[in-house]
């Protein structure tokens, strides 16, 4: 493995950089797909560019018979901010005297596309018969609205009644060291945008007025209050927070005429976002409200409780890092809420993610090559030819 | 009386026009004052001017032994805004076909300064040797900030133990006919501005992060729902009102760190501000608030319940209207306020205030010589020379 003094590279960070030092921020790919797409189809890989509106996405698969494993991922990045408030710039990559790859994307994900490229290309090398099907698909639309990227090919696989079984998707899904934590699902988010409707008056006539923001209160309380469910093993309790609230004109001396609060659910599997909807309408209903409640279903909930995938992740990891990962279904969403809709185990597993989105994202430039190897055992673990999985 | 029209206009009307003529809007006088004082020396009046900072004062006094009845207002007007606004211009003062007298000051409160100035010329000539002591105290800052005006020269009048027993202020307290309201006090006003500290974080990770918004909804709900007092004969029940209130960074995914609440109390002289405040707090604090309250004490209630002031103004206005008057304490703050601290009884009588503040304000023409004859008979019932008050 390369250390900081080594001139030489190994292919799993030449390829990285190849793909940090293209400014591919959203919706842009800067030709990092047709990099993936030249490794890939050296391999055999049948390739199928999947072009949506302005987001570049791919399709590629090798082998004919039997079960799906595809790595996912995405080519864009988060904008970098001003390259002055960068240690190094953000789209000139480098490894500093700590070992650090440093560049935007370097942990979320272009390192793990590059570790699962050179993943592929020594198992097949090894294994160039192997068991079933290996496929990537990889859109230039994560970071953004993310409704012309891996959703819209998903849809497009769906409608093509393609087959899915297992997916790896590269997120930075590691906390404290490689390898700690794989998610093996995610909660649904629910977003609320509330209009209370009120009178406006002067607060010297408080009966001539009526006053939103007291009639939203104890709605707005009992729904903080309210018990949504218990969680289960893999996830927590379904949580309800409101992040904006708004009312008043500014002048202290008039009652506003509306309220609008901003709330979010981050919930479980063991309600639907429907069940919350209505719920929350009853207790607004309740309330006796005047309101105006607009949804946004950002993500639905999904889980691959246990199965072939989550086994050989498992396994994958221990046998190259030595130590038991722990799943987890924490954080934000994720494109596995897309990809688990076909039905498919789905799992995440990349770098750590300490520095994603901020100024100097780095990576552990041997981590990279140590995520390599995981993601090949984890192949093998599955698709090694004259194995069983 | 003048009618639309008659060339020749009353004394009350003439001088009500030459106060309108000039833009005196806060704290600008623009020689209104002077006017008056012109017509008070000439009647036997000492005149004291009271400048404090950029404000125009003046307090003027006829007669030397036994009670004082103190007539009060203000020369300064609300801006006009833009003139193009106005069907006539607001500084260009004039009589309309229905008889309407138009210009910014008109209903509050010029056509009071000019009834008040010929209703003691009248009973003067009528009553050279009057009982008791009759005095004017006039500001050019009852509609601004209100600190050097009324307030500065109550504070200067205090100071020399002045005596003020009775005080008629001039504002506009008729709401459907002239004389029908008069303020026999005004409630108390007392602002807050509550700052919540929560800790900030993202919605996807709450367990790291301390809502303020969550924490707030159960304290100014209990606000809300306290019962502050009954009120009194005089006073309706005290109420609480939340004008304003403002939490979240605009992003839907981040709990924010701070709340801030902007309310108002209008409260009865059931209760004290320092008794409103500390029930407040002691609410906040039961709910284990972390907060900052930033308490403006906007006037103190004053209340006239009974007296010879309040029995000569509902004769006087009976006399001259042939309709009883009903005492109120509605509405807004006003210097009654200041003047009530020092002991005097305070009354609010004037026009119509259907138009003030707005665009267009006017007053009956002929309501100003009602007006006019209504202050003279309330100086009849208390002060004629030889008769018992």
């Amino acid at each position: 493995m390369p250390t900081t003094e080594s001139q030489a590279l190994s292919p799993t960070l030449e390829l990285a950089i190849d793909l940090l030092a293209r400014p591919s921020v959203t919706p842009d790919d800067e030709g990092c797909q047709a990099l993936m797409i030249e490794r890939l189809a050296a391999l055999g890989f049948h390739i199928e560019r999947l072009p949506f509106g302005e987001v570049d996405n791919f399709w590629a698969v090798r082998g004919h018979h039997g079960p799906v494993l595809a790595f996912a991922g995405h080519t864009d990045v988060v904008p970098s901010g001003p390259h002055t408030s960068w240690e190094t710039p953000p789209f000139a990559p480098s490894i500093d005297a700590e070992g650090m790859l440093r560049g935007r994307g370097a942990a979320d994900m272009k390192g793990s596309l590059a570790a699962m490229i050179t993943a592929v290309e020594r198992f097949v090398a090894a294994h160039p018969d192997h068991r079933g099907k290996l496929a990537f698909l990889i859109t230039s639309d994560e970071e953004g609205p993310a409704v012309d990227g891996t959703r819209a090919v998903v849809e497009h696989l769906r409608e093509r009644h393609e087959r899915l079984d297992y997916c790896i998707v590269g997120e930075p899904s590691s906390t404290e060291r490689l390898g700690d934590v794989i998610k093996n699902g995610r909660r649904g988010s629910l977003g609320g945008v509330l209009h209370v409707k009120g009178r406006q008056g002067h607060v010297a006539y408080p009966q001539l007025a009526s006053n939103p923001i007291h009639a939203a209160m104890p709605a707005l309380d009992a729904l903080v209050r309210e018990h949504w469910d218990d969680g289960n093993t893999f996830f927590p309790a379904t949580s309800f927070q409101i992040s904006n609230l708004r009312a008043g004109t500014g002048a202290t001396n008039v009652i506003p005429g509306e309220l609008e609060a901003v709330f979010n659910f981050r919930y479980s599997t063991e309600v639907t976002h429907e069940q919350l909807r209505e719920r929350t309408e009853a207790i607004l209903d309740a309330h006796g409200l005047d309101y105006r409640l607009d949804w946004t279903l950002n993500g639905e909930p999904f889980l691959t409780a246990e199965g072939e995938l989550v086994e050989a992740t498992i396994g994958g990891v221990e046998a190259i890092t030595g130590q038991r990962p722990t799943l987890s279904t924490s954080g934000g969403t994720s494109d596995g809420r897309f990809i688990a809709t076909l039905g498919s185990q789905v799992v995440e597993l990349g770098p750590l993610n300490a520095t994603i989105h901020q100024v100097n994202e780095r990576v552990r430039a041997a981590d990279l090559d140590t995520l390599s190897e995981i993601y090949e055992a984890i192949l093998v673990r599955l698709f090694a030819s004259g194995e069983a999985s």
